[in-house]
């Protein structure tokens, strides 16, 4: 198994996971099949869609058409069976799962292309918030990402945990899964002993 | 008559009634003679640049000035005269029309770079639609887009007819406006009728 | 000293007080640090980025990390000290000066790249106030340019006059001057007298 192997499979696992969040949300605002489809869409690809422009690079789902479907096949996904979903306790784990797998996805995008630490972990919390962002301020909600919880601050520092272990020469594998793990953990830690970062004392 | 003419023609008809379109909801909203050139402009040209943009093509409008210039005019005539223009009994009519001519242009220039069906009708409704989701989003309106009507299905639903007609050997010509007659059809079954994509049962 | 050198230094300290402005508006909103850090990114970066990703030119940050570390530093600033930066009385005089300076940075930007009188104009008005847009949408906040007082047509102004005063033979140094006094002289008398654009009468 190579590591591009790996890399595909985390981002379509990342995509899946990141419709289906997308999906139920625009379900619980009553929107109809399309409007569901579409922000199914906008987490899944969205975030890895804005760092292809901002990087100059060809958009990824021009080529791989299997991110679309995916995401297509997990908006139906929600909003055929909406119940079925919502029984994973909470959409926050499925959502950590993307979360995590994204930010690891992004670095490694843009450490492929030879960007340094600054712009790789940019690359990497972009692709992993910027699709949710995006469907928060679609669905004309504030986005939660800015206010509450360890959230893009996880997704950042497990960019930078990535590229931090490339740089020592760990393999591909490893880098992706140190990364991603501790995405994930931050943001169970976070979760389970709801965890904020601190607000501004001065105002 | 080439077609390249008709497109270019399709194409300047579509930036005026979605100008127009856009222009007198920011009259609605008492916007100044800048918001309302500005929220004139988003529907009218926003989606064929996210159109060019994710395409990786230079963006039409910096070489295509007309279409700059159409759309400012546009704005002006709904900020001097909204009374004239909302006489057209209701906006949605030349918002459908806007909505048929841009589907098939969007799809026509996706297939003419030799993107396959999936790509061709996504950026045929991205032409339609981004743009008038983008007026809502800076707006701070709900996209009516994605909650009622067949509006964006009936974008794609123009886009694929475009596609399968080139595909069949049709001529531009033909396909252009079987596909934008498709889109307006459906929009007016959808108006006369009150119809409305279903929502999910599920939840 | 080159005008590369004021253009690289009018556009670091427009990049400051348009960062600590934005980070100014998060901290009232109560968002945590990299709320705050994210939020005076947009206003600091995003005009210039939209620019160049329309203009199909490498997004300056990617090379000039300067203005990332400014933003960033100036978002923590707003963050620690936000009593201290109210003091300068009004955040409308910094943000105005961010105005004026990233109007005629943007426009030099296309001038250079051989544009004309239009796409000039609009790109440095694009580079001015799509940033400080961005931020109001994602803050979910009606975006007060598009509603009330001189503001993008200050920009628009400031614009067109370093394109004439290039066209007439000018340095760069005095036109980017010429433009930027124009654009805060619009903005002070603005302010001071409280004028705003007509709105439709028609409706």
């Amino acid at each position: 198994m190579t590591s591009a192997y790996f890399l595909d499979l985390f981002d379509w696992v990342g995509v899946f996971v990141f419709a289906v969040s997308g999906g139920l949300i625009a379900v619980r605002q009553r929107m109809d099949i399309f409007g569901v489809v579409v922000i199914a869409l906008l987490p899944a690809i969205g975030g890895g869609t804005l760092r292809d422009v901002l990087l100059g690079q060809p958009v990824f789902w021009l080529s791989d058409q299997i991110s679309l479907l995916i995401a297509t096949g997990a908006g139906f996904a929600a909003f055929l069976a909406p119940r079925f979903w919502t029984k994973f306790k909470s959409l926050r784990w499925l959502d950590s799962a993307g979360l995590a797998l994204f930010a690891v996805v992004g670095a490694s995008k843009a450490y492929s292309l030879g960007y340094g630490f600054v712009i790789c972990t940019i690359m990497g919390t972009i692709t992993a918030t910027a699709g949710g962002l995006l469907r928060d301020v679609v669905c004309n909600e504030t986005p939660m990402l800015l206010k509450s919880d360890i959230y893009a601050t996880a997704a950042f520092s497990g960019a930078a945990a990535y590229v931090i272990s490339k740089a020592q020469g760990g393999s591909e594998l490893l880098s992706l899964s140190l990364g991603a793990g501790l995405v994930f953990l931050l943001r169970a830690v976070t979760i389970l002993y709801k965890l904020n970062l601190p607000t501004s004392k001065g105002d």
